[in-house]
């Protein structure tokens, strides 16, 4: 006989995502070129097509002498073979020539053996062990070979990507420009860090820590600053969002109590408004998602910590889309959970942890929380295990993936 | 009988970095002040010791009504409790006074009873269901207390720990200075990226890749360009290293056979010059740790593969020192290792692989390689399981331990 007041149906996580995706039209960004030193964790726009050969020639692998390997075969420390040293630039037969690694293999040549292998003594050398053709020796073309995909579209470049292609000769990489992503906090009883709040004033939190997941993603925040609770001053900042940035993120007055505020401004700035309110999850549960003048508006809640989760679950996926990510960047670890928690059925629940490595085991430490206002809890836990819709919990000794956001703590090194 | 030219020993990695740290002061950085929203991944430098408890004043944590717990016991859905609705500072008996989530719990009041368990009818709440004292009211300082370290001096800043402080109030973040590094590349066959390689000649990928790897770990890069093979020209530029960095890494001219211009080089440009030379690992064996004029020197191979895993053994600990990292940045992750690989005994070996989620499951599935200086076997592989020297490899199916360089492939998906 309860009425549920509030949210009168609540949207799970991958309906809410489907949804919002399948009306939402993700317009390609333009593609920049930036200088290779400067394209590290940028998204590659355009496959890299290798207009050579990498190694570009056959290569000593090894520091000692290139030589025909049929000359040393049979070659042993009781019977070794000997070879004559030539200056030359090829290799006869019967001669050696001495190389370094990475020197290119001589005419003739088709084997490098290493020096410890070997002894010189007046020009000549002492081969004690036969090697096969090609052995030490790094083929043309063994790396990257000639109209091969050195780098995919869609790989989000690391240091042995920019290397790769700079092996290639490039200097320049295309990459997708940096998705604008407007971010606007709304209430009355915020002030700007470094203001003076009044009695019952609080500091804005949520502007900082959301540009700084734009920036890990590869996205470049663009502030909107704050709104006091008022139907046009949020709609005014939500058009210029629109004007300036590629998606907005908006933050506080999405609680059914605290009034329909953002969703009204929302509404009213652009079509369709606001697809979906309100999502089966804990916390972020009063996670709005909405699409205006085609660009997509995620309404956070207000609370630093569930906007924080509300970011990963909705906002992440959408940048990565947006930068044609070919793959989310996740980083996961099993761990055995050290004790029981409790969750409530029908939601989607993200219970933040503390993972720790102790030997070869990771545990997982659920972190107290009392609410999810407690910003605290982010910063004691490096990670957050999801329990699905269907569980009332974990098990303690459970072994349970989790998503890290911060580095795991060891406890006892192993190898 | 087979004499082992090269190195007459090798030095197992434990005993070398040991060596190189017990060698080396490492002096403090000195400490920046950076605005907080330009603080992410820098190294904090100073404890934050919260000047004020936070949450500033006890709040409700729920939409709903501020009331006197005492009030609503023994309250039902059967026998519901009335309380006059206020409007007043201060909560008397039998009243209750509207809240939305964040806004203080009025004097008088002790527990806050959620939206969806009244009814409101003329000016008055029907409560269904009892709250106890405390119950949806976050205390005054739940969060962090008054005096309590709330972020330690050498944590990486991530974007929860950037939130922290600035509900502090705090909006300047005194952090550790980016500690300068050196990067010199040598050897007659290189060619810059962007130049014109001759035959034979290759184009240098080393500098790049370290830049970016020391840009990861929060350290700033300094370009020392390409040396020749020759002494005094390496001198020379180390000597300016020296001058401008905090630390030197230098590629390439480390293997025996290519003479020892590069140790030779360190060791006349300071005291006490090499202090380990040759590794007993695998990429990565013609490692070099040096300490001139009390800076660190590290000598990597010119091999990239080699580069990148000496750099991860020797340079990330010496730059995490540096940084005065409480902890280490590690991501790791347990899988299955899809084949058996062999490894050489009394070396620890460092086998790249590919990790891929498949359901609840992690594999790690080994990328062939043929050398180390096949780049490309850095970007097919996302990181790395290490083989200690007492193993001679890796048996099929056995659950390893990867260090992650790069994001894990899902093949399909979990929840």
């Amino acid at each position: 006989m309860v009425r549920l007041k509030g949210f009168q149906k609540l949207t799970p996580i991958h309906e809410a995502l489907q949804k919002f995706f399948d009306q939402l039209k993700i317009e390609k960004l333009k593609t920049v070129a930036v200088p290779v030193h400067q394209a590290l964790n940028r998204v590659l726009a355009e496959d890299i097509i290798a207009d050579e050969d990498l190694p570009r020639f056959d290569r000593s692998a090894m520091d000692g002498y290139a030589v025909r390997a049929e000359d040393t075969f049979e070659a042993s420390q009781f019977k070794p073979k000997t070879l004559q040293i030539t200056e030359g630039d090829e290799v006869g037969e019967k001669q050696a020539k001495q190389v370094w690694t990475g020197n290119p293999i001589l005419e003739g040549a088709n084997a490098v053996i290493m020096l410890e292998n070997t002894k010189r003594i007046n020009g000549k050398i002492e081969v004690w062990v036969p090697v096969t053709p090609g052995e030490n020796v790094s083929k043309r073309g063994e790396d990257v070979s000639k109209g091969e995909v050195a780098v995919k579209a869609g790989t989000r470049l690391k240091p042995q990507h920019l290397g790769l292609m700079a092996a290639l000769g490039i200097t320049e990489a295309k990459v997708v420009d940096k998705p604008k992503i407007a971010i606007l906090a709304t209430g009355n009883e915020l002030v700007e860090i470094g203001g003076k709040p009044r009695e019952n004033q609080i500091f804005e939190v949520n502007r900082l820590i959301l540009s700084a997941l734009c920036q890990e993603l590869g996205a470049e925040p663009f502030d909107l600053g704050i709104a006091t609770d008022d139907v046009n001053e949020i709609s005014e900042k939500l058009k210029v969002g629109l004007e300036k940035a590629d998606a907005i993120i908006i933050t506080g007055g999405t609680s059914v109590g605290a009034s329909d505020l953002v969703p009204a401004a929302v509404n009213s700035v652009g079509k369709p408004g606001v697809i979906v309110h309100g999502i089966a999850m804990r916390p972020a549960m009063p996670t709005a998602l909405a699409i205006a003048d085609k660009k997509p508006i995620i309404i956070l809640s207000g609370n630093p910590v569930a906007a924080m989760i509300g970011f990963e679950v909705f906002a992440k996926p959408l940048i990565c889309k947006m930068l044609g990510l070919e793959q989310e960047f996740r980083l996961v670890v099993k761990a055995k959970i050290t004790r029981r928690v409790s969750t409530a059925l029908g939601r989607r629940n993200f219970v933040r942890v503390h993972v720790s490595q102790c030997g070869e085991e990771f545990f997982a430490q659920p972190v107290s929380t009392l609410g999810s206002g407690v910003i605290s809890t982010m910063t004691k836990a490096n990670g957050y295990v999801v329990v699905p819709e269907n569980r009332e919990g974990l098990e303690e000794g459970e072994f349970v993936t989790v998503h890290l956001f911060d580095s795991i703590e060891v406890v006892d090194e192993d190898v």
